[in-house]
């Protein structure tokens, strides 16, 4: 590739060039009107299209993106179009010619015009040449445009048989089309990944791979992206189902190489590390280490800390190689603190796999570990890079766990106020395991937890702020701390509780009519959640979990702090809570002593 | 105090004020031109002053302010001013009557006004009222001014005699005097703490105390200030001799609460502890806790992190301490560190003893630990709220420690270029101990190392920036790691053969003249400290070093990266050192094999 080879003196960029930016007569440039390239459907009078996006393939040369472009469209009522043909239209010559004369750089920003214009218009099918979704700014166009990628992805045998023969393509000039196709692989592959659905063809009919894109087309769920806004520290959440499968195309693009240590435990690493593992490798990313922890709270210590930094720093990590937390909340908060502490701060990832960690503690950048004085008391903030919340991996939680994460979608409902109203109506088919309904939860948990976050990233708000996220958890905490952390009550449970108690206290308060503890207890009870003290399997008494809350650590220069609520999406940080009320409340709630 | 308190009502703030801002009659205000308040020395006939400075009485009612200050101001040949006569005198009624017609804000608003007025203007001695120094705004003008503060400071049973039958004093109207007392000195030694200089009185005459004032004055030496510009995350670093005594004072400003936790290590302890915890206490800084590690890099590491984390969150430690780390290069990072991740990050304060860790590790924010893998794998950037190099401290440093602290100061001169030369001068008379060597080497390091970190705060730029501070250190740490940190070979010591194979490598790839690695090692060998491999009292391998320098933290996609130089003041990065070049300097240095 490159400039011209035959003897002819290539003209000069600036007078001439058939890809100049400038107009150019209609016969020899790439910027012909949009109407010369787009002809409608309704102008084909081909029936009105029956997808609301234009879909375009992408994939190494060979791999069949005309072929099956031709077949889908016809199936899909859209109109069809080769992004290489409509530019060697354009420009009144083949594309080896424009190479030749002009350069490949020349080539890609007017194959970046055309393909941008023709998405632009209404829906079609489109088959892009092998480099375009390669090239970072074309990638970038076609994201923007709404389109549907789709990668067909070959073997290198396959296109090897296919390619064999097509000489005239620019690429195998004078070359071995093996080590051609091998390199060229080998550079595309991780940006193909960051289609939106992968379909892998083999040597299949063109029918049936048609069929099986069809397929895939018709049963994806395109994720949903919720943007974090914290300025150099902005990220996207993104939910959606099938997303391990596809970390590689999501992740790659925030990472800045393509290295990383996976972080798990023992208990999900069977479930879901084989899906990630060949998300990441189909984009080209090196996993340089995976470290499985043992499952549970116990793993959030300072050993377990240090054997994972041991483990991370031994497998040859440098400053840019990113931890990627794949599990539930302990995962995330280790392997969140191990990327915030190794070499002062590397890349992180959160890959929640819990419905606990999908709608709370994967968001927000709280990383940290226990200690013998309280959970969470070491640690760091430290946001991610991207957090990917594979709703799939939902459908493997036992219903405890489920369940158990829900009050966290409870508690997100009354400080936001619509989701509450969701909650009453959907909660039960979410905790049924439902998917539309943990999809909405996931995300508009994400999207009330980031704007809380947005707002008071590092907890430092005098009122509200991110302290508002701890409603019911000034209870909550008391309960498992008094529990133990043995799995007796899961943070969910006692979270629920807390809820309940929190609200009931803000009636008692006046903040609040009767009808919103009513409400809250009568929720949570009919998901199956424990929501006064009386339900839970042990005794506690008033003493204990008064010492408990003293010790909290949103406590302020030694007043107790509490979230109350007026009502659902009207909460506020108070600490003029008479302890008699505390007390009182805790004992016609079942707490003894 | 307050408002008015007689039948007669008081006039409003708008209209008859005396302390309004606005131009009133001369008899009547305290905006009284300049001259009318400021008899210059000239029109007195007095000698020139002696000093440059003011000096502001800052104390108790009681503490003998005016009485010591009309005698210091005779000795200075100064003339003396009282802050509360001048104000009187302005206001044309006694101080009494303004607070109970007007109220104190308002009085102290005059206040300050008088005070700034009298120090805009040629040196005094100025006794102010036992509340302006307390006051924030009037304390900050007074800083400001450049004037000298000294607090006169007493005890509560001297002060009591002294104000028996002074019931005039509006503040001891109807109260008992030595409940008023005990009230005020709790309210206000946290701000005296904040003067220059504390002379303590007891009941010996006014001479007596005069003239330990006067000592006092004359054997100050000021403490300079070295900003670090990082926005919010901005501090300063203070360099002079006598800072632990006044550390409340220095300290106390940029602190969230009067509480610190104290880390510190077994051998700095018993010589430096007791002297900043008087300075703490001075200001009303609660220590809620004094942890000292063992000394040693050994206490890097995270079985000691967690020890100390445990016992700061056991000692009560909330998000408003501060943690303060007394000691040298270790305690820095390992208390730093712990800063970073208690309760997600705590204010820290940096209080430097050793030379090392006055001129590098004390200021830009690095913390952390050792793991297996490697020397600081795992830390923080933190940065303190204050660095306080109390050049007093180096006195007690053992030789071996002091020179390997100097080798900091050499790569600083290389780095910088004017203090290379005060260096060749001058780094004798600062290895041998001499004072005043000593600070300017201080404050130089801190100014250069200031300098890069601010441009480069979390070593992200891509050539040059904070990885400049690592000349003479890819050799320095591949020696050190093969040494063992077992104390054989001191960090320093390491740093110092590091900067003449620096210079010599920079020699040999035609960046700078032969002329560079002769007065490089011919300076380092007159200061005492090694700067060959061959100086060293044990052998390297060649294999062992490049291995070693093949694992360099600040390598980048596998390139070994060097700080190189073109001549003292410019040096930059490179990774472009061919291997065969390193091997050979190596091998010619000394390393064998």
């Amino acid at each position: 590739m490159g400039c011209g080879t035959s003897g002819q003196a290539a003209p000069s960029r600036t007078s001439g060039s058939v890809l100049a930016s400038a107009p150019v007569s209609r016969n020899s440039a790439l910027d012909l009107p949009d109407e010369e390239l787009l002809l409608p459907p309704q102008a084909d009078a081909q029936p009105p299209p029956a997808v609301a996006h234009s879909v375009v393939l992408v994939g190494m040369p060979g791999a069949g993106k005309t072929a099956i472009g031709k077949r889908l469209a016809a199936r899909l009522g859209l109109p069809f179009r080769d992004a290489d043909a409509e530019i060697e239209a354009a420009a009144g010559m083949p594309i080896t010619e424009i190479f030749a004369r002009y350069g490949e750089p020349h080539f890609r920003d007017g194959e970046r015009r055309v393909i941008t214009r023709l998405l632009a218009g209404p829906p079609l099918v489109l088959a892009t040449g092998g480099g375009a979704f390669a090239d970072a700014a074309t990638r970038a166009a076609i994201k923007a445009s709404g389109a549907r990628t789709l990668w067909l992805r070959c073997s290198i045998a396959t296109l090897l048989r296919r390619v064999a023969g097509r000489e005239h393509r620019p690429m195998f000039l004078n070359a071995d089309p093996a080590e051609v196709l091998q390199r060229l692989m080998t550079a595309r592959h991780p940006f193909y990944a960051e289609a939106d659905l992968t379909v892998t063809c083999t040597d299949e009919s063109p029918e049936v791979t048609t069929r099986r894109v069809q397929d895939a087309l018709d049963a994806v769920v395109p994720p949903r992206r919720l943007p974090v806004g914290l300025g150099d520290r902005s990220y996207d959440v993104v939910v959606g189902p099938g997303l391990l499968s596809r970390a590689g195309g999501l992740i790659g693009p925030v990472l800045p190489a393509r290295r990383v240590v996976v972080i798990t435990d023992s208990a999900v690493a069977p479930l879901h590390l084989p899906a990630l593992r060949a998300g990441l490798e189909a984009a080209g990313i090196a996993i340089l280490a995976e470290v499985a922890v043992p499952p549970g709270e116990a793993s959030k210590d300072f050993s377990r800390l240090q054997e994972v930094l041991e483990q991370m720093l031994g497998a040859g990590v440098d400053r840019r190689t990113a931890v990627v937390a794949l599990g539930g909340g302990v995962v995330g908060d280790l392997a969140g603190f191990a990327a915030a502490v190794a070499m002062r701060g590397l890349p992180f990832v959160q890959v929640p796999t819990t419905l606990l960690a999908q709608v709370d503690s994967s968001v927000g950048g709280k990383t940290g570990v226990n200690l013998k004085a309280g959970k969470n008391l070491a640690g760091a903030f430290h946001q991610p890079r991207i957090v990917l919340a594979d709703t799939d991996t939902l459908a493997t939680l036992p219903l405890r766990e489920l369940r158990a994460g829900y009050a966290e979608v409870a508690k997100h409902g009354l400080l936001e106020g619509a989701l509450w109203d969701w909650c009453e109506t959907h909660g039960a088919a979410a905790v049924a395991g439902e998917a539309d309904a943990l999809t909405h939860a996931v995300l508009e948990s994400c999207r009330l937890k980031a704007s809380v976050v947005v707002a008071d990233e590092r907890e430092e708000s005098a009122e509200g702020g991110r302290a508002l996220l701890n409603l019911g958890h000034t209870f909550g905490h008391a309960l498992e701390a008094e529990a133990g952390f043995d799995g007796t009550l899961l943070h969910g449970e006692a979270v629920a509780v807390g809820l309940g108690l929190a609200a009931s206290l803000s009636a008692r308060l006046g903040h609040c009519s009767q009808e919103w503890p009513s409400r809250v207890i009568g929720h949570l009870a009919a998901v199956g959640l424990p929501a006064r003290i009386a339900d839970l399997p042990r005794r506690f008494t008033i003493d204990a979990l008064m010492g408990r809350m003293a010790k909290d650590k949103k406590n302020r220069d030694g007043q107790m702090r509490f979230v109350l609520m007026r009502g659902a999406g009207d909460c506020f940080t108070s600490s003029e809570v008479p302890a008699e009320a505390v007390t009182a409340l805790l004992r016609d709630e079942g707490a003894t002593g």
